[in-house]
């Protein structure tokens, strides 16, 4: 408790106060902000909105190798919070970052972290609002709070799927839970016969995430229910419909899937499961009527982002099965991921 | 890095969801929490008000010490960041909590740990909105970030402290700065003279900060400039001084101690140092014009808060000054806790 060996005499404030403005403050562009100079933020909401708030760490060695490249890590950091807020509809409006660092962090890695995050700030429209940081003994541990805005009573709730609905994705699923697996045996790939140009795109993707930010407002005028999905396709479908009180079927073949995951699949058809149930892909999972099927394609479209159709919600109480092309529902060891 | 292990096949959610169902549904009696059912909470502002943001971890070995009790060790989390609040003068609103479990945390450890949280969220009104639990193989971790409003416009800066203001701050200083020294070594109780009621008076300072939560409205009414005192006194003094372009001087003399730190003052007079500079209070500073001051005194006691005035403001570039009874300014090796 209270290291004090680096305390100092100063009047220009702590080593504490020189690395936030040196690493932070620039980062800091929000008026409300007040220029990492005070304790806490202040932000007046648009007029009619409401407030959405969401948080998620990321520990070294738990959700991030400890040798990642610190940009990325700290894009991750701040992506898979903007990816829940996208998976609700909301427009992002800033975060807090609450950083642990460990005494072998060093300031080039803290630069580069700092840039990753500054430059994603400026690209996703989210603004650094204030932060705390830390020494710690133990593993470095970036928490972020990020918070966004939807117009008063229209987030796009997890229990909002209906029977007869669609079920759309984004992007392709399954690419990071892959790219975790190349990761950590470089082997994999050969095994799986992907060439360089796959083996790295699966890796990248398990580095960096993309949330579907330009998605959001889209998901609010064309979509009953939504989420992001980060512990796997089959477990988050299946909270969904949970929530919705609704079956779901998913037809395998419809299934977005990369080139790399296509080969790798091909390769090792047990894989199924990784890219179903292995989480970190942050796309968005969402419900929609038929009749409002062609508008929001138009809006993917029109914000850059693929969709696919895959499957369409029931009655139900609350299942999600996946089958093949013969009507076979797959049965999945476990169907999502969890830390506990 | 997905530790799969734990994953499980069930059609009521994942290890995760039930833990969170268990241990923290409870808590999240705010109609936006969403029952923690969701990836996000959703919260209108009231009209005319203006949101307040601030974060704050602690980590085991850290901001406390491991065997410390886990209701203990939730307050002090949500605590301190409630602390953060009240210095700016905002009503709590509600908070988020990103909690990093180690795997001997058994479920006794979280029960108790929840408890001490739903304690201090009912007592201070300040509801749980939403959370992230992970398991870590590093340190016990539990970042929050919390959140309030004021009136808009009517922040409580560290900056707006003025030439001719008095110093004022509230409840004793140095507790729980002695606190930390008294759990690290027991026998310093008796070099300092202190009976047994002294010695747990000043450990519980340091173990359960009292935020001053009660006094936030007045705070806003009657103070130009205002924060909590986490730092150490001389050191968040001096930041008050520098953001508000003052100097400050504080008679030592008219300190708030506690009789628990007068007597431990008087057996070792060298712990004025640790009673300015140790941090951890949790006490408010605040900077209030003389015609104010009857005002501050009366809501004051209304709200149950000491308040004591030590010094005052005078035109300057941000120093503070600590003087003794003879006008001599005390120097300290480091004014200021940092962890870096």
């Amino acid at each position: 408790m209270a290291e004090r060996k680096s305390k100092e005499k100063s009047t220009q404030g702590s080593a504490e106060d020189r690395l936030i403005a040196r690493h932070f403050r620039p980062l800091a562009r929000h008026p409300g902000a007040l220029g990492l100079a005070d304790d806490v933020a202040v932000v007046a909401l648009p007029p009619g909105r409401e407030l959405v708030l969401t948080t998620d760490a990321v520990i070294a060695g738990v959700h991030f190798f400890p040798d990642d490249p610190p940009d990325a890590v700290a894009k991750k950091a701040l992506r898979i919070n903007l990816s829940d807020l996208a998976g609700k509809g909301a427009r992002p409006l800033g975060f807090l970052l609450s950083l642990a660092l460990t005494k072998d962090v060093t300031d080039d890695w803290l630069k580069k972290f700092t840039a990753g995050l500054r430059a994603d700030a400026n690209k996703f429209g989210c603004p650094l609002l204030g932060g705390d940081t830390d020494r710690t003994p133990g593993l470095v541990t970036a928490s972020i709070s990020a918070f966004g805005t939807v117009p008063r009573g229209s987030l796009v709730r997890r229990s909002g799927a209906r029977s007869g609905d669609r079920i759309v994705v984004t992007g392709t699923i399954g690419d990071a839970a892959l790219g975790v697996v190349l990761r950590r045996d470089a082997g994999t790939a050969e095994r799986w016969r992907l060439d360089r140009n796959m083996r790295d795109r699966l890796l990248r993707r398990y580095l960096i995430p993309e949330p579907r930010v330009a998605l959001a407002e889209a998901l609010r005028r064309y979509a009953h229910g939504g989420m992001d999905i980060s512990d796997g396709l089959a477990g988050d479908l299946a909270k969904m419909c949970r929530a919705s009180r609704v079956d779901a079927t998913v037809e395998v073949a419809r299934l977005p899937l990369s080139a790399a995951a296509r080969t790798a699949l091909a390769a090792e058809p047990a894989l199924i499961e990784t890219i179903l149930t292995g989480g970190d892909d942050y796309e968005i999972l969402a419900s929609v009527p038929p009749r409002k099927l062609a508008g929001l394609r138009r809006a993917a479209k029109a914000a850059g982002v693929t969709i696919t159709e895959i499957g369409r919600m029931s009655p139900g109480t609350g299942r999600a099965r996946f089958v093949d092309g013969n009507g076979k529902a797959l049965s999945f060891e476990r169907p999502s991921f969890s830390h506990f």
